[in-house]
């Protein structure tokens, strides 16, 4: 069973908007065992939305519209369909009471234009919109002994998604053979994703029946493991086991079993260790705080910490001895040590970090710096109850985006791993 | 004249990957005077292919595919291609020498199925691929009588954008009417895009020969102005005297009049006036920080500053009374007033902003914070020169996300007005 996604709105065909609904939707789909074959975008011209329409209906099983149900001349969704499928439009004078009234709750006049909405094509159910005034339509038809399964939905995604969910989904489930699908997704970092396939491909190319993704990005490698099957127990037990020979296979390569992000793992390890974190960043600028930050309850655990982008602030702020930055240079082993160490003393942390390194396009401001190439960053970790601070050096590459992002995602991962060791 | 782009490949209909090769072509063909009608995503599949691409054939002028030209047997494209126009292939013996001394220089035997790069659609021009093996293909022919020029790009980005400037659009131009575009981008934050839309678009609406977009996201709305005429000065003279109208009725509202960020405006707002600025952030926990230092050449200006989460932290490194916190709670317009003023004095910066609010989902942590509001925000700035911190009050609506992302945004905007104020 096949399914065509056509979005129809003049705004996708511009260099500035994208269909974003196909993903949302191609995930529901997939759930219920139907796989998207096409997509199609296309724009607000009755002529090109009909032939597009009357295309998916030949080639697709289920064709979903999104877009276009509006009440502005630029919404032709409802007649193109009606013309693809040779079916009338009557207005639907209950919609249309309910419309009157919204307007009047609002001691508002309707305009006449909103009228258009309530048209309905022959044989539709009217799907009720929730979250906005287009109703949707589902129309469950048989054209040329095949039968073909269109719904129409509006283009917004806080009104696409519920509906979708509360009408579309159950209906669909009802005329597919019952299907339960189980997820598991492993995350890792900083680790090639040609090493995570050469390793785990042997073991997932055995799961014929567990449909396996490998997405990269971003100093990230995530496993998607999907499997189907007619009980749920069935389908989670499948995706366990794999997950299961993966992680005995990658170790502690995985940071993450069930999906969550590296920052969340390292804010719950500090929890479990009862130890706090602050940091101190440099090239990052603010990176690795905003990203732990960006968890709810990370309060808890991350003190907070200093952004000593100007040489001075790591003085003021991480006790960096002025003497050690004038020889070392500001990105310097020692700097960065001097850093994670200032930092976790001034704030009273369990754990400090520090960070510093040239992110480019310029180089190394000056004195000892000015020879050392961009991409060159240090990472330091300090534990209270130890002895000195320990650093890594990074090398990395790209534009000043990529190192700053791949700057704070080593840092991340260096805590993790440190955490680990200290369990 | 009329172009439908089609990307080819199975990994762009699931819900992880999406198409975006399609803005960047959208952009580059309009610029010729050459809209996109449709785009299409279709999978690995021979037949989908094919029939994709003879639908595409018969309705649009120029139809570019995107993807599908790699050495596997999922790489299609130029199959399904042969198949709709009925051109055959044959395979160029001088792409295939220049693919086997790249796999020698690299000391490393081409693997047989390699070979099907050099596969060339009977009549169509080679195009080179200065960053990948698979070439790219430009055919300019006659079907039924109406011209169709049909392009096969490769899908890395990498290797398709370089692809397209250094051979397609050459190419194109000179099928096409000489046309120039002129652009034009202005930038304003915090405004409700009704309200723009009220004011600028009896103005723009004269023009009708520039097209005007407005995009409204993040806290921030575009007004992006282009225009096509036979020369380059004509062009750039109507954009600019719309531009000109839509300055002088939206004043100080426009950050930008010709596409910087608000970081970068705030930064050249620093540098004109000798002034350095640093932050003391609580709720937005490093994401002013972030963001200001994310554009190169920052340090100049910025100084850094503290994210200080933890309460403690807000005395250490803002001087902010303990008393202050206890009395006040940390979420209060005396905090963040104190908060600016301390960072500053702390760093010695001319300019200090403080940030501190409720970002949830979480409500105030204790004391006097625990009735106040999710997406209460105070935003504080300090002038060295002068007497108390300003002080702001939001009241910013959303998830923790969205509550920080505005509350950024939000303090970028008062800097930038209290920097115009000190002209």
């Amino acid at each position: 069973m096949i399914a065509e996604i056509i979005a129809a709105g003049s705004e996708m065909l511009t260099p500035f908007r994208q269909d974003t609904n196909s993903l949302y939707l191609t995930e529901r789909l997939n759930e219920l065992g139907v796989s998207v074959a096409f997509k199609t975008i296309v724009g607000d011209n009755i002529e090109h939305l009909t032939s597009a329409a009357k295309i998916a209906i030949s080639r697709a099983d289920v064709v979903i519209f999104s877009g276009g149900l509006g009440p502005t001349e630029d919404d032709l969704t409802r007649e193109a369909v009606g013309a693809a499928l040779g079916l009338g439009l009557r207005r639907d004078t209950e919609i249309l009471t309910r419309m009157y009234k919204r307007f009047a709750s609002r001691r508002m006049a309707m305009p006449q234009n909103n009228a258009k909405q309530a048209d309905v094509l022959d044989g539709a159910e009217v799907l009720e919109n929730a979250n906005g005034s287009a109703p949707g339509q589902y129309i469950d038809t048989v054209v040329g002994r095949h039968r073909k399964i269109v719904i129409l939905l509006p283009g917004p995604p806080k009104e696409l998604k519920p509906m979708y969910e509360a009408e579309c989904r159950p209906r669909l489930a009802a005329t597919l053979p019952e299907r339960h699908m189980a997820k598991r997704i492993l995350r890792m970092a900083l680790i090639p994703e040609s090493q995570v396939d050469a390793r785990t491909a042997p073991i997932y190319k055995l799961y014929t029946d567990v449909e396996t993704t490998i997405l990269a990005g971003s100093g990230e490698i995530q496993l998607h493991f999907v499997c189907a099957k007619a009980s749920a127990s069935e389908a989670q037990s499948r995706v366990d086991e794999l997950a299961g020979k993966i992680e005995a296979e990658m170790g502690e390569a995985i940071f993450s079993s069930h999906g969550e992000s590296l920052e969340e793992v390292v804010l719950l390890m500090l929890g479990l260790r009862h130890m706090t974190l602050a940091a101190a960043e440099s090239c990052t600028g603010g990176l690795l705080a905003e990203r732990l930050t960006a968890v709810p309850g990370s309060s808890r655990y991350f003190l907070g910490g200093a952004v000593v982008y100007a040489d001075q602030l790591k003085t003021t702020f991480a006790e960096v001895p002025e003497e050690l930055i004038r020889t070392e240079g500001p990105v310097s082993e020692a700097v960065a040590r001097a850093m994670a160490e200032g930092i976790r003393r001034r704030t009273g942390a369990a754990v400090g970090v520090g960070i510093t390194g040239i992110a480019g396009p310029g180089g190394g401001a000056s004195g000892p710096d000015v020879e050392k190439p961009i991409g060159l960053v240090y990472v330091a970790i300090s534990f209270a109850a130890e002895g000195t601070a320990k650093v890594t050096e990074l090398n990395l590459t790209g534009d000043r985006e990529r190192i700053r992002l791949w700057a704070s995602q080593n840092a991340l991962e260096l805590l993790r791993r440190s955490l680990l060791e200290r369990a």
